[in-house]
């Protein structure tokens, strides 16, 4: 090897080692404000043991229309794995063609989040799960048309049984939110550019990512998003700095304070989770702002109380576009077949 | 080997014999009158080439309720690939939680219908894939808005342009109706307990089935439902022979008059294909007869006059379960990410 090649390869070990010290610097800088990469596959709830046979009812259930009373909605309708785990609309559309109040939350990584909901009113997701079932505005059924739907069905019942071995009466609406729990906890995004930036591969994120990474960091975004789920661990008012206008902040959604009454808890709502976050706009419990780059300026006068540049914006929203992960596949279930004794569709 | 042995043996054969006689004479007596196994694998249109990618764009369409206006509802609402192809409702329901007028039938094997529609109004699945885009009642969209919605994603584009190589402008319209014809091709249901028994399987028959299926043969369901789709292959009067009510057949909807404007079509419908008949309750195209044997008892006064009993028609409904084949295995597909050029939702 020539002495000039030799020079040559020392500089490129020199600026390698430069750049993965910045990159370390970096990776550190992000844990020390608790940002972690995503776990591989499911996590398993304390009080709701996952097997393959759960899961995959749970699976059946959450593509099922028939947990409606109209016998059109699924849980997939507004939490559609294609979409981003999300409907993609400012607020939902439930039976009769009403709007829900407030933008749909993706399932994808929700086993992560601290509670459920906007509010944080369901402490889990199998407590989630039994809400929309019954919201007049959502699925509009109540737990004993459901269970009268799924005890029509044969196969239903025998799956049930599999899924709760030992249980006397299987099919219950208890039974049916932790299995759909349980299928919603396979419902993980990981490998993004980040998470693979996180364990170490500095190719995994571009220049500006890395920018717009070091700048959700030094502006303080990780105040309140942050750990595994980029969000979602905690509660915090929104307009903390500066109240934003009535259209993003509609003044008679207090948020919080209707699940706990304390005024303290006015216009406070969970921090939004920010894993995959490019694929679910529009923004806001409101979903009223579509693009992220003014949702993310939004943040910036709201609740740090300082104007991000157009140009920071852009960096920061490279960065979360770094969260969108790998999404996982779902073969499509084939759902059991009604009988005479499934109750009708209502409307 | 004992004499007696011999004896019990040779016996076992001509019993086994006689019933294989029997059945290959139900066998030849089914293919007398048109009834015919379903082919493996898709079928090929003549001017729709099938490709790799048609077939997979095709698929994402399919699922993508952002083809509505609203982007709630997509193809897979009212043809959902878990419950039959179907939506099991007596009539759809679209924009605006209208209900549409007739009920939606499966999409399964409609490749090999002659046309589609209850009144044939469509020569082909490209044809059809127009109509429920359009129409007011279902997805309420038109062509040059989901054209802009599909040229806004930038993913779509690039799958558009592969799917129709060497096509200046491969993102249009048309172009969409063909993907969605190329998947729904690939929706065909073999090997039902029917069609194992007419590829020669004598035991894929229960004794009753067979029965049925020489009932169905005997009473002359056939003159209408035969083919390789048990059905769909040519228009009848609904009420040949005698008039149902005015719940079954509502006077204000006369078919297929609809379509020709000839009073020789005034009620007169494409005779429904079969196969998986036991998957897609409710009956006929008012969808108001939920239970099996009551549509055959129907068919037998209106179209054949005469009555079926009760014994009767249980055994040709034993027949129709037996028309029930594999469903597809079907990946949810991931969709293209929207854009801010992507139109929003309309409600």
């Amino acid at each position: 090897m020539s002495k000039s090649i030799l020079l040559l390869a020392a500089l490129a070990a020199v600026a390698a080692s430069s750049v993965a010290a910045t990159d370390q610097e970096l990776r550190a800088k992000a844990a020390a404000v608790g940002l972690q990469a995503l776990p591989y596959g499911p996590q398993q709830p304390n009080d709701n043991a996952m097997t393959r046979e759960k899961i995959e009812l749970g699976k059946m259930l959450f593509f099922d229309p028939r947990l409606s009373a109209s016998g059109v909605i699924s849980c997939n309708t507004c939490h559609n794995l294609g979409t981003g785990g999300d409907d993609n609309l400012p607020t939902s559309v439930g039976h009769g063609w009403q709007k829900g109040p407030r933008n749909s939350p993706t399932v994808f990584n929700a086993v992560f989040n601290n509670a459920q909901f906007w509010d944080g009113r369901a402490e889990d997701l199998k407590a989630q799960a039994k809400g929309p079932v019954q919201a007049g505005v959502e699925m509009a059924n109540n737990p004993e048309q459901v269970v009268a739907t799924l005890k029509s069905m044969p196969d239903y019942v025998e799956r049930f049984g599999r899924a709760f071995p030992g249980e006397a009466d299987p099919v219950t609406f208890d039974n049916m939110a932790k299995a759909i729990e349980a299928f919603e906890v396979t419902l993980v995004t990981p490998a993004s550019p980040f998470d693979q930036f996180i364990e170490g591969n500095d190719a995994a994120m571009t220049t500006e990512q890395k920018e717009g990474l070091n700048l959700f960091v030094e502006r303080g975004c990780t105040a309140c998003h942050s750990g595994v789920n980029v969000g979602g661990e905690n509660y915090f008012p929104f307009g903390l700095i500066k109240r934003p206008g009535a259209d993003i902040l509609p003044p008679g959604d207090k948020g919080r304070f209707q699940v706990t009454n304390s005024v303290s808890d006015e216009y406070v709502f969970r921090a939004a989770p920010l894993r995959n976050i490019a694929l679910t706009a529009p923004y806001f419990h409101s979903g009223q702002v579509w693009d992220l780059k003014q949702a993310v300026a939004v943040m910036g006068t709201a609740q740090l109380g300082t104007e991000i540049s157009d140009e920071e914006a852009g960096k920061i929203v490279a960065f979360l576009e770094s969260l969108t992960g790998e999404l996982p596949k779902v073969e499509y279930p084939i759902l059991p077949m009604e009988t005479a004794e499934t109750p009708r569709p209502q409307f």
